[in-house]
Order: C-alpha cells, then sequence, then structure tokens
C-alpha cells in the first residue's frame, strides 16, 4: 500500500483540476495494475470526477451546486462559521470525499474526457488534506 | 482482507454517527496502512462522510435532503411501500452506499471534523447490515 | 488484482441494471473474500446502487434527477454538445463514476434488494467502457 498525502490550496471558491497531482502519485507508487483511491480529509470540500476540457462545465457544475445548496436558507441552523459553511457542507456529500479509479499499466485508467476536481466550497480556500493510496 | 458485519438500527430516521463502530472493526482488523470499505446492503438507507461536531449540522443537511426529495412528488409511480420509500431510494443514490477511508497507523485517517454517518431514511428503522472490509 | 473491462450500449437514455454483467466477472476473477471497483470511465453516464425489483424506483429515479438537472437552465454556458450534455455532466457528479461492492464466498455481497445500474444520461447510447477491478 503506497501512502502519499498532497496538501492543495484552490486559488479560489469552485472546482479545480487535480488530475495531475494524483497522477504523479500514481507514477511514484510504482504499480502497474491496480487502483488508486484519493481521499480528502475535510467536510467543506469534496472531490468528483467530469469533463476535463471545457472549463465552462466546471462553471456550470458550480453553479448548479450553488442553485441546489444556496447559501441563506431559512431553516438552515449550523450558521455559526458563515453563509457558505453549511452549503459547503451539503455539497460535499451530494459529491464525493473519496474516489477510486483504477491503475492500468502504471497510468490513471480515466476517460478521455475525464477530470479529477478539488471542489473547493468556502469563499476563503485553505491547504486541503488529500490522501492517495495506491494499490 | 478483514471483513465485519455490523448490525445498527438508527434510534429514529436522520443521519447518525457510526464512526466508532467502524473504528472498532479498523482496530480489529489489525491493518497498519490499507484502506476501509464501509458498504450498506440497503437502498433506503445510506452512508456519507460529513461534519462531526455540531448536531445541526446533521440536521440540516437531513432537512436538505427531505427539501430536495419530497415525499408525495406527483410524478412518483413506486408508491406501494409508503410515503418515504422513494424518496428514500433518492436519498440513497445522492449519498452513498460504500465509501472509503484510508488507514494510517492503525487507525482511521479522518480528519478532524469528519464522521461517518448512518442515513437511515425511513419513518421506522429497521436493523441496517454494514460490512466493514479492511485492507 | 483482476481486471476486466465491459463495453455496455444501453438500450436507451435511462437507468439499466448491470448486476449480471459485473456478477459474471466476479466469479471469473476466482476471488473468495475481497472487494470489487466498478468504474465508469464517461463523464455523462454513471453507476449507481439502487431498488433491484421494481422498474418503477428507477424510472422515479430518473424523473427525478430531470428535475433537478433540467435541460436548457439559462445560466447553462456549456451547451455546444446539446442540450442534454450539462445535464448528463451534473447527474454524473451526483451519482457515482465508481462504486465498491464486498465480495464474500465469490459472490458480489450486494442487499437483496440492491442492484447497480449504469446511468445513461445521454438521448443517444454510447457503447460505455466499465471496468471491473477485483481484489
Amino acid at each position: 500500500m503506497f501512502t502519499k498525502q498532497l496538501m492543495i490550496r484552490a486559488p479560489r471558491r469552485g472546482l479545480h483540476m487535480v488530475t495531475d497531482d494524483v497522477a504523479q502519485a500514481v507514477r511514484e507508487s510504482g504499480v502497474d495494475t491496480g487502483i488508486c483511491n484519493v481521499f480528502i480529509r475535510h467536510t467543506s470540500a469534496s472531490l468528483t470526477i467530469n469533463e476535463n476540457a471545457d472549463p465552462t462545465a466546471r462553471e456550470d457544475l458550480e453553479v448548479f451546486l450553488d442553485h441546489i445548496a444556496p447559501e441563506n436558507e431559512p431553516y438552515y441552523r449550523h450558521t455559526l462559521e458563515g453563509p457558505d459553511d453549511m452549503p459547503s457542507h451539503i455539497k460535499s456529500s451530494l459529491t464525493d470525499s473519496s474516489v477510486n479509479i483504477p491503475v492500468l499499466k502504471g497510468e490513471l485508467a480515466l476517460g478521455t474526457w475525464q477530470g479529477l476536481y478539488l471542489c473547493e466550497h468556502r469563499e476563503q480556500p485553505s491547504a486541503r488534506s488529500i490522501i492517495v493510496s495506491v494499490f
């Protein structure tokens, strides 16, 4: 079991490609055929696999998440950490804390159009701890 | 591959922390560095990782799921098992049937604020079969 | 690590059971106790585990996804590939690119009512590459 911790700070709220960071860890692992697990150790940032080519796909997905989990819903009671906090938790549960990607021939076996996003849901991004395990 | 079946009945509909039950299974496994997979064998209850400290975060997430997948939508056709059944299936697909958490130094490598929830979507909770695999 | 690629074309847009295809790969693997990872290499089709018995549960879940991620939202900017494309990406992130199912006694340890769906979100289905890894 190869494990590596990545610390990644998104430049701003939104969805950011981290495929290359994870691909680099897979190469370091030396695993030829296996699985790469990526786990984010936070509840206001998350992971998802989606379209890697057109930045507007990422932006539309972000706007969708804002629509579905808006700030300042009257029923929110968990409001102490700011208006972007409870929506961040909701978005984290709708997307993923953990993704598993097959490794074939020593590389992530993503489809042509797939990329891995770090989803930073807070207005003030912080460095996010991501554990990559390859086996 | 260490495997253990947990049978957990939530005290009521809603989101319930089961981190300790899974952490105990990880300790029993004796695995030092690896992955813990948690799988729930049901389609009207599910799993998700989210905020472990403030109970209102759990409650707000539950209310969000009720908002997004309400009972008695006029388009529901799968209604034979009661008004809470189809929303339960929807909520199960929006959250997780299966989560993977890294194991480091013999413990779940969750972030400081992360906990694992059993999401019981039915009004009448039943004992839920959860398989924990550690490797 | 046993790996097998399945190529599956859904007969139409919607949710389609592929449990048997994956169960067959598990039997081919010869693994007795382990994990089966299923990964779809696309961003407009996805996977989810849900109710395996009543076709209306599948249909209601599909209608729910259409409600929550409708076509032609005025804020969509990623529209070049047709009105069903951006909703497909959203639905893919709400459901799963990758699922993990325990293997016990050489079989998928699904619950009685659980099945694995291929979720085809495009109007014109294409053959989808699905990688099954068993370990």
